[in-house]
């Protein structure tokens, strides 16, 4: 009988995945029977924009935590396809940090070209999986929107590619339920010009605080307080921007911080992570995780120890991104074809502490991205995924977190060379604080006229 | 063996269904073993406001869509408990529009008479609820996140007492996905602060959008414009407000109607209405209905005709409110305790079609309102809840509408008669218009000075 296989998400993780198969299938394996399970109407998951917030127009919590405007807050040459570069998909060279658009039409590219999304099943969120111990089988439980009705399936493997930045954490302040004006967590952002000339409080100091909080200022807020609880992102904040400690309590529209220190604020966003966050799997099939490098009971990343017929795509924190989930997906891939044997429990157990030892031995970033980046290599070295030039990609994190460092509000001005093809990313024809409209319309505007004159 | 029941939701509904079942006990019927199960830390339902938007602390979709500020939109007169005054809980007269924070302590007031507390099991939310043919038993699952751990349990009856105002009807429009501002369904509105000095576009002519736009206006929206699909609400609406048809798209911060007239706006507000949704439920189990004033599948509005063992309360669309959950939780409860027999399944959908029929020969709203009372009326004829003067509560509703074609920003300020007690309600202190401190401290404060000087 054909193993059958499904796949929770078409996002990266669930697209990598997709194509790991369509790769193998044109080399002459066996197609596994596979149906991928989609909540949203469109693939690309986070990259898949929408409007809404909270509830979608089914009820089903929002997906996606994208907002307009934004710009890869890292440079994509760290986050290139090994089997399908920007060069193919764009046809010219573009910048290094391209907005949210762009990005997706080169995720979709690929897919597009594997033609995968006849195994997606649009529209249909994925309400029960559970494990029958005497089959060895999953059932999966979904509810078809379309049809609007609910869809039951057995499967040999089920391929987890939900993400982790879907489901907020949402921590509770003094004086919030009687503070004047609105307080949202990151997942629910989506317009900057919603702040303009607004006093903002950001409460968080990783990735959302100091991307939401430089878009905000971008737009027009008026100010910026980004608050931490260990220690201030550091940069060199423009005027109007400063960073203060814990946030100890709010009355009214005053924000209280743990120096004693004050400030009016108009709105507080809470850029305080996510939760691994899976209700559709029963109890014993879920990974509770925080968000680190090295999550235990995943060997290889990858694999659930408890029942190996699970697999879980993408569930580490991330440097590394779309080529890391690459990585997974292939090894996945061959594990499920055979073609990579397991060794025993015992043995995947001890193969995650010592990750997780490595991992906890960690102390700056540089050995952060090293770590990760070694971790792939070890994957790919065991599958056909492409290999490419990690250690050039460390460097280009290292360059990145100095630009950073020298210029918050520039970074995005600045270009690398791809370690998949070579070429170097040409400068946008718009300094990322000027570039109001992120539409890839525009964002390709002048890049095309550049290339029709050097072709003259 | 004892009966076992499962209510879901301790709101309103669930709470009248635990106050049903402990009047009875009191009067020396056996209690059953009651469970009811509560996704909020609190009771009160819709009542027991929350800052929070979206998924709550632990990824649950919010339950509440109450906002700040809020005062009840129809006469106190009109929901009173049959069995628990105004007067008994305040010891004094109050206004008949009383704020949120006052509903909630009366509500409160009666079930802690009751001591009913301990049935409730809080931060738990219902996952999945089957029915075995063969055990005539219902398996409930849930998350308790107190101990965070799933609980299974069965019981003879469930009682669904989820409401249906927590899942938003979210349509789309044209531009939506580029507008420059903020869109939100009023499920997730919180804090009309917000859009002071703000130009708002709601879409919708409900109750929502009646009082979230009167709201903005009162705490400074520069310009209210609502857009109403089949007729406008056509209230004399203050300076600064005006309605306008269907929206047809919008396109940056330009809103443009099906009369090709456009509006600049900074905000949109969805005021769209809720969709009736158990997700919780399998499949054969959910209610399907619009929101009217009599959805099919249910005996006497409350017994699931394909199931008896399955009650549903407050399912309909809603003139009366608290009163009519009580009359249905003691019709239900006589039903559980073997009181009320049911009459056979042809019968039970005789009786539903002519229910129907009459409700669809309904024009104006004074004949929707009665038809309500009328049915109020005949569950309570069949079991001992004390019975009211209906027939006098329709006329105070007779007077609401009229005090709101009158003077819709001022209907407020009205003063009613209890029915229940004969007690005319007070003015409040201070022109609803005018109050903008909702809580119950500021509410009772001079009600109190006033109830001193008068028993000088």
């Amino acid at each position: 009988m054909t193993m059958r296989i499904a796949i929770i998400g078409a996002g990266p993780s669930g697209l990598a995945q997709l194509r790991a198969f369509q790769s193998a299938h044109t080399q002459g394996a066996a197609m596994p029977e596979v149906v991928c399970f989609e909540k949203q109407e469109d693939w690309g998951g986070m990259w898949n924009y929408t409007w809404r917030t909270g509830l979608d127009q089914h009820g089903e919590p929002v997906h996606g935590s994208m907002y307009r405007y934004l710009w890869s807050n890292g440079p994509k040459e760290c986050l290139e396809f090994a089997d399908y570069s920007f060069d193919e998909h764009f046809d010219q060279p573009i910048s290094s940090y391209p907005p949210r658009e762009v990005l997706w039409d080169y995720i979709q590219g690929r897919v597009k070209k594997a033609g995968v999304r006849d195994y997606i099943r649009f529209n249909t969120a994925v309400k029960n999986v559970s494990f029958d111990e005497s089959s060895k089988q999953f059932t999966v439980t979904a509810h078809d929107y379309a049809l609007d009705e609910n869809i039951c399936q057995q499967f040999d493997y089920v391929v987890v590619a939900s993400g982790h930045f879907s489901t907020p954490n949402v921590p509770d302040f003094a004086g919030f339920e009687r503070f004047e004006g609105r307080i949202l967590h990151a997942h629910d952002f989506r317009e900057a010009t919603e702040f303009k000339d607004k006093d903002l409080l950001i409460i968080g100091s990783s990735y959302s605080a100091e991307d939401i909080g430089s878009q905000c200022y971008k737009y027009g807020a008026r100010s910026i307080t980004s608050s931490y609880r260990t220690q201030p992102m550091g940069y060199k904040w423009p005027k109007g921007w400063e960073e203060r400690p814990q946030l100890s309590k709010v009355e009214g529209d005053m924000a209280y911080f743990i120096d004693d220190s004050s400030k009016r604020v108009d709105a507080i966003i809470l850029c305080t992570g996510y939760q691994h966050h899976f209700p559709f799997l029963e109890e014993p099939l879920r990974l509770k995780t925080d968000n680190r490098l090295w999550p235990l009971s995943l060997y290889q990343g990858v694999v659930w120890t408890d029942n190996p017929q699970l697999i879980y795509l993408g569930m580490q924190d991330q440097w590394y991104s779309f080529n890391m989930f690459d990585a997974q997906a292939w090894f996945a891939r061959d594990y499920m074809l055979g073609r990579i044997a397991l060794p025993s429990k015992a043995a995947m157990e001890a193969d995650n502490a010592s990750w997780r030892a490595r991992e906890e031995s960690l102390e700056t970033a540089e050995q952060m991205y090293q770590f990760q980046g070694s971790y792939i290599k070890h994957l790919i070295d065991q599958t056909d995924y492409p290999s490419f030039d990690i250690d050039a990609v460390n460097t280009i994190f290292l360059q990145w977190k100095t630009d950073k460092k020298q210029d918050i509000m520039g970074y995005r001005d600045k270009s690398y060379r791809s370690v998949m093809t070579g070429t170097h990313a040409v400068p946008h024809h718009t300094r990322w604080l000027k570039a109001m409209d992120d539409s890839m319309q525009e964002y390709l505007r002048e890049t095309n006229s550049k290339a029709k004159v050097a072709t003259l």
